[in-house]
């Protein structure tokens, strides 16, 4: 069964507003709900249709219908829980360091975080404008992945400067990532969507590389998770 | 102004049966037209907000109410128009060929459709159940560059069989891609998102290749487009 002020809440959580408000924020599916169970992350409460998450306490269970009227999903996955917003802070790992300025798409962030998870980045620096990591769909997107992954949120500019690495910055017109040296130990950054990395934070990339394009076609660019991938899998694998 | 008959087709071309039955698929977005404008798609009608498309013949002008009764977008784009989806056929350009066997996520086949065309892959070869290209959605996801590369929708199997390339196929108990030896010529399979290479399609690949896992998280995979993004890169930059 769930209350209306119950449905009021978890709807409210689609909202950065309401989740920093409240510091809870919405996990949906079977296979997620658990990653988070089996993490740091603190149950708030916990939605799920008879048959799953039997040894699980303090659960409620809900009907199809009922769970239509909270998920944010279009077909909902038979459980939903609302987790703590834990506080995050940076390890003192070295490794490279995944930064991203002013990220907005959910879909490109969660695919990031996924990404960091695989290649054993602790650390995913994010820009205040950056899209929230707690929005439903860098959830559904980082596939339980953010349950090991400190994603923070700073002020670039400032962070950048207490670095000592060498920064690294995704350009159009950087030199070839194939042929530039990479330390085991740097800051990578990717840019936003359309705009690519700021001026502010240009200033404090100290090397610019790219994805050499091959053929004569016009693509502008690729995708910035994709970007991100080739280039974060050139750092690991030398 | 719109009709009746138009809003019935525009909105019918939403599904894969009637892009079939009438051969044409939209495109929306004043970037996105400009790009099939210029290629060798043939337009079949174009309806835009005035002030775009000005040198254009045979346009219809709408409002923004009329866009909106159009679109397949939450926040139509200035601009849609319908274009005929062309025979395709395989060129015989040697190099690396991009196979997938039933992806499903029309994002991720947008995405890879622009992968190709960054790496100069002029062949996309999909088997029969992998989403259409002509969905709205990979339409959106290519940013243009469907116009640039050939998407072929083939029996998988038969089409392995007439190749005489070597068949690298991502699995998660391949060699791992840095150390494998990668020619020139040879074609790269990527599997359905949940499933990974049909066994059927398995018995045709020759080399199976993975990407490595980095630190000793449990993340059971990495996005489709992003490993198809690596496994790429690596291809081509040797």
């Amino acid at each position: 069964m769930v209350s209306k002020s119950q449905i009021k809440l978890i709807t409210s959580l689609n909202q950065k507003k309401y989740r920093q408000q409240h510091g809870l924020f919405v996990v949906e599916g079977i296979k997620g709900v658990e990653e988070f169970l089996n993490s740091h992350f603190k149950l708030h409460s916990l939605f799920t249709m008879e048959g799953f998450f039997d040894e699980q306490e303090n659960k409620e269970h809900v009907s199809e219908n009922e769970l239509k009227k909270i998920s944010f999903l279009k077909t909902p996955q038979k459980a939903l829980a609302i987790f703590e917003i834990p506080k995050v802070s940076k390890t003192e790992k070295k490794g490279l360091q995944l930064v991203v300025d002013d990220l907005r798409d959910p879909g490109n962030l969660g695919t990031l975080i996924r990404l960091c998870d695989w290649f054993n980045i602790e650390n995913l620096v994010c820009s205040k404008q950056t899209v929230d990591c707690y929005n439903p769909k860098v959830i559904q997107a980082t596939m339980g992945s953010i349950t090991r992954v400190n994603v923070i949120y700073t002020d670039l500019y400032e962070y950048l400067k207490a670095e000592d690495l060498p920064v690294y910055g995704a350009f159009m017109n950087g030199v070839s990532v194939y042929d530039a040296v990479l330390p085991k130990e740097a800051i990578l950054i990717l840019g936003n969507e359309a705009n690519g990395i700021s001026s502010e934070i240009e200033n404090a990339v100290t090397h610019k590389i790219s994805i050499p394009q091959f053929g004569t076609s016009t693509t502008e660019s690729l995708n910035v998770a994709i970007a991100g991938a080739i280039l974060v899998s050139e750092f690991k694998r030398r």
